[in-house]
């Protein structure tokens, strides 16, 4: 069963998309459980059925739950037990939030700085690729490495707005990456591998100053990353 | 012939757009006229090739310059000249640069808000455009319903992050749609038109909850919004 | 009432969209008119559920009926009575579906073109678009100078599978083309201006080897030129 | 040295760059090698500038060649000498070039099936994959499997006119896919892995009905399929 408290904060969907993430992390909702009706929702919730149905749409984007019409919505997948050893729920949809904005921003500086770096900040990108492979290679989670990666492509496309506008998101985003990078570094050697081959790719994209392949790549990564979070697609 | 003081601050590609930009503006650089070599601007200027370079890319990006192969670089056309009633050049540089990260952003929002906005949130977008046809009427620039119009699609996107990374961009938005609002303030009727035309179609987009269309239809007011500072379309 | 014979052919979801479409276009199903629900049409048109849906969502995207949940779908808007003179309905459901993979196509040659287009395409380009003009200004629909331009920047995408794509669509694409421009001819002067001014948008993307520019601008002319024909827009 | 046969046929750029790309492939032409000057090639091949170009942006496109503005181009990698087991180096050039085409249709068709597609498509492109998986497990090179798995999205994208594009292109997709899988035939077995995962994540999203995802997993395995051709990523 689904058990709800009732919701006193302001974003409504954010608080209730934890609280049912959390249960089905947990294993109180258990792969194939059918999860009580909208209708049914909003009564226990409290809130109103667009609250409900953001919720929803949310889970189902990622995975976790799958809605089949006129039927109901099902618990589709459970995302590794670990991923709440390492942040709240409520921190959890944060993180998975941010990965929107991100989207259109860094697939945009991908590809702008595939037309626009200059040597030397090429370089900065490939020190920060560099360091996130040794840092893997301590056994390290290699965050503060991965985030100096993205600033630095940012800082690539020509443009101080890019990354001003990801140091405004610095908080969320560390927290972000510390969560993914954790459950990477208790993971496969294999799932290592493709995190460094995804930042190569973006970095060899940019070298040979191919934008579209640049934005490909980034675009690529960033939903990989999201994936990985949510368990989609096992421990890869 | 294109004078040049050395440069001094740190964006020296901006300082150098703004002062080629400055004597396209003010008619000293004629259409037509060669702009001196990438070496020669290098030593006059006091700056590496790769701040040229970027510098050369944005004027052309702008469509105010034109690079032949083997042959060189042009002044191709003279935005308005009342440009410079209404900001300095290193504010126009600015207010330009601005359209790189709300592309990325604004268009991506419009595609969410069409998937997700509510009923409230589209009156909130509904009301905004009315408010602008309504400055429009009224003769004023509408500069603050437009940001406010803004702001809503952003909010419809349902993700904080929207709207919180477009308040970050507020000051420089604000300066830019105040300008951009000025020309088309002084301009014809058929411009004030086509402004509110982009944005119906916005609103009508999100509406139908077609979100190709509401991307699309953002992308191309942005676009069309800069030509219109540029000057690239004349006086449309 | 929607009348509806029971369908035979193959596409049953283009049969039943153009059925629909007609009794729009004729006038027997007014604005704001309420369809019978899905389950009503899957029996008098004795098709399955997924035919229906399919049927009514293009309607939907075409801006002619719109749905609101729990309540119906209600015809939204009358395309010109016009449309019927020029095209019988199901020729006209044939024209609409050919601009999705049109906007495929077209956009990414539009792009490839604006990076590898030599002189001699670019005037190849440029010599149709002046042939369109003056088939305007000469009171004709210009449908073969039309196609003429398209095929030109598929040409220059230096590609030659483009060009062989969009000539394996030419049936299709001069059906469409022609009933489009039989609008336009019989529009407003306002509306000859606003194809041209799509045409050489693409144009000077292209000329100034801007491939995003050339992407927006081919994408929002054939968006516009659907729109045109579904009179989404009224007489624009 | 590089050897060039003057030209003779139509895509003289394509008949070049199957040259060059033969000499590369043979080792002829080793790693670091510098190739000749524009000016040099235009007289050997006897033919203008745009041509070799062509030819020599579409070599670095492939991650063949590499150029150094201001010092010359030299050759960046060699793909698998078992390529030219498979298929002659005209051919190797007209296959490459299939992809520009197949990017844009297919992953529109990807999107749109995502969106539109009925139960029973969904299994039908279910039904190719396990076909594909069988294959593999059998040792085969599974390219018709393969091609029946691009038609089923296709077909699922619910406008006849993206399966009828698939197939104008059969002849040309036959031989790219067969050579494509040969290579991964004798490859190892993480390449293998990585070709169903690839097909396996594009059936995902369909499934799943998420569009956005269906785009970005189609265009994906379309440009991994393409550097696994050129060899760009080595032997995965």
């Amino acid at each position: 069963m689904l058990k709800l408290k009732p919701a006193r904060r302001e974003r409504l969907a954010d608080v209730l998309y934890g609280q049912i993430l959390e249960q089905i992390t947990s294993g109180e909702l258990v792969e194939g459980a059918k999860l009580p009706s909208e209708a049914r929702i909003c009564r226990d919730f409290q809130v109103s059925r667009p609250v409900v149905r953001e919720a929803l749409m949310r889970l189902q984007a990622d995975g976790l739950v799958v809605s089949r019409q006129g039927v109901g919505t099902f618990v589709k997948s459970r995302p590794s037990t670990r991923l709440t050893d390492f942040a709240v729920s409520a921190e959890i949809a944060s993180y998975l939030r941010a990965f929107e904005p991100r989207l259109a921003l860094e697939t945009e500086s991908a590809g702008l700085a595939a037309m626009r770096r200059t040597r030397a900040q090429l370089n900065q990108i490939g020190h920060a690729l560099s360091a996130l492979e040794s840092a893997f290679s301590r056994g390290e989670t290699g965050w503060e490495e991965d985030f100096a990666f993205h600033l630095a492509v940012a800082e690539a496309a020509g443009n101080e707005l890019f990354p001003r506008l990801l140091e405004e998101l610095q908080d969320i985003l560390a927290g972000s990456m510390r969560m993914a990078l954790s459950l990477t570094q208790q993971g496969s050697d294999e799932r290592r591998r493709r995190v460094l081959e995804e930042h190569r790719k973006i970095f060899a994209a940019i070298s040979s100053q191919n934008a579209d392949l640049a934005r490909l790549y980034m675009r690529h990564h960033l939903t990989e990353s999201r994936a990985r979070i949510t368990g989609t697609h096992g421990d890869l």
